[in-house]
């Protein structure tokens, strides 16, 4: 648990570093099965206040609040929703980043027109309708929405991303705002020409199979 | 005084730092209702340069500067018009942030149509009619126009944002740049979706009743 | 001498800092009107490596360099030629910031539909024709295109600013881009709203005799 | 090697630090000419890890790396392409910076409408169709579709930049990013007026033979 303290406490950090976030809009967790608990950002904490040991754990199964003197992020819901049924997500982020919650402010996905978006996502990233935030809504959206994107937007409001740690969610997350950018931009000068599905999948398979350091 | 002070000039130093203002477009101030004084930035000081000592102080009821080297900024007027008509309020900020200032231009307000304006807004964010600059022609607007929102657009001009401290006043101002940054660009993509005036309800009761740690 | 150099000096790193120029294409001079010389950055410096030494100094009657062992900046004879036509001027410089630039590549004017181009500027920012860089010709369309703005776009090319001093032109120049950016944003919500030119005068007048600190 | 070790680290450092790549998604090498050997980014290593000793030699007739431990760029076929085949080239840049990737998501060259492309580039920046990432598609799509520029956009991907340095192939990579905003600002407000090929030449002529310093 030290460990991955760390690891989201840095995550959480990285998001007003990478221009994701705006004062107090996002948040990161993380999960570990082997203790069945996951860490979150405690709700309304200045990112720059944020240490490990202010995280709130938070016992997956039950959702209770295990001996923190913090209340924990508003959202925890959702990210405890997500651990619960995506089989090997150890992270979860959301944020409010300005492009992608554009494509959300429209309810339109992010089509799969670059190479990037092949490489990270293998698909467009989804759009889901607008649901408010009261028990599950989000979690069963974004279950019922998304595709094998390790990221959805959320209509009228955000983005929700996971992956198989903190760091890759925030990759995802980051990733989501950079293609969110270059996709708006090039919407602005001409209709961005779709990546054939085909095509894709040949990035995509490139991407996660042949790219970074072995293990 | 001192730790209104120390507050002050943190918030004036953030507005470059949030990116909300160039050169010496914007200012900060705070008010003691105390002792009945409110401190703000000298006029056209830099902002590195700013010290909590440098800060003018105001007797708020007549309007006199107490003791200073400095001239006070010239939008002096309207802080101490919002501090004396607006219950509560203990920090007023000024900025002409170029997103919010762009829906100014245009006299647009910046639509309700983000969870992110829900939770803090609460409303759609009003835009006044432009007023030139003389006695309280600024002030008044503020007070004809505005609604529960803790920001205001001022026609071909900039923006106000206010609450009940100097860093509340300042996360309004930021969020306003964020907000009318978000909408802009999703008014480039096609007609954001407005929320249901019952669902912005949710989110700004959540966001105000049960958001934060408690004290 | 000694005092010039380091205000163009630090002129000249402000203008990366400020996100004016990228990579070497800016550039900053002051003029001393005693000696009749002037200070001016080495072509093709980095700003990083730009010291109060490598500037090389300039006679402005003759336009022979002083015992320099850099080549000045290639646009040496437009800073000349504003130091010699232009009343009172001690500071210039050179940008092709993104904003200001898009308006001049289709050869827009920056209209006056700000108070922040009221205050600064009191007129529109005018952008003169193209013309090509060889002798007077940049120089002679600033004399012929300006207004009373301390700035102007040069068609398909980019922004030059002045003041009474170095740090005045750097001013003018970022105010330059800035309310560019705002304006440029403003057009794609709407048509932004001309502000009257008696009203414009009233900010103007302000401006420049009640603001800032006195001496 | 040392000195080419100690350059294609910065270069690569300067990717992000430019505002040019997005977590990974970036990469620079260097060619030495005398021992045939060229260095590249290792796939998927962070920036701020990233150590001269890191990066992969290779044989650049072979294609062999040389005694690494850590995997070269999965980009590595192209940059081989490149130094086997043009002539004087010594460093190469790949990005997905947003402007400039948002011409290529719409297929469209960035137009010779600025003298700062004039400066540089001296054509427009070229946009090949889109072709995938296996054997040498992309870097054959480089040699047909490049023209005199040392800089083209790749369909629905990104950007490669090259030129008889690291250095001079990210200031090429930087300039395609900075034209590519300012280009894409203009056509929101406009049609950017083209360059006169003869103008054109006139600045080109200048930036590359009176420029800079000597030797």
């Amino acid at each position: 648990m030290a460990k991955l303290r760390e690891e989201v406490c840095w995550a959480n950090k990285m998001l007003p570093a990478c221009g994701l976030v705006t004062m107090h809009s996002g948040n990161a967790s993380g999960y570990d099965p082997e203790s069945g608990r996951l860490v979150i950002k405690p709700s309304g904490m200045d990112y720059d206040a944020l240490t490990p040991e202010a995280l709130v754990e938070v016992d997956v199964a039950t959702g209770e609040v295990i001996g923190s003197r913090y209340r924990p992020s508003v959202d925890l819901p959702h990210h405890l929703f997500l651990y619960r049924r995506l089989e090997g997500v150890r992270g979860v982020i959301h944020t409010h980043s300005n492009y992608a919650t554009a494509f959300a402010a429209v309810g339109r996905p992010i089509p799969l027109c670059l190479t990037a978006i092949a490489d990270e996502f293998g698909a467009e990233i989804p759009c889901a309708p607008y649901v408010d935030n009261e028990g599950e809504h989000i979690g069963e959206a974004i279950l019922r929405f998304r595709n094998r994107a390790p990221a959805i937007l959320m209509g009228n409001h955000g983005v929700f991303a996971w992956g198989p740690s903190p760091k890759a969610a925030l990759k995802a997350a980051v990733m989501t705002e950079d293609v969110a950018k270059t996709v708006h931009l090039a919407m602005q000068i001409g209709t961005p020409k779709p990546l054939d599905p085909e095509e894709a999948e040949k990035w995509y398979d490139r991407y996660h199979n042949r790219y970074g350091q072995p293990g």
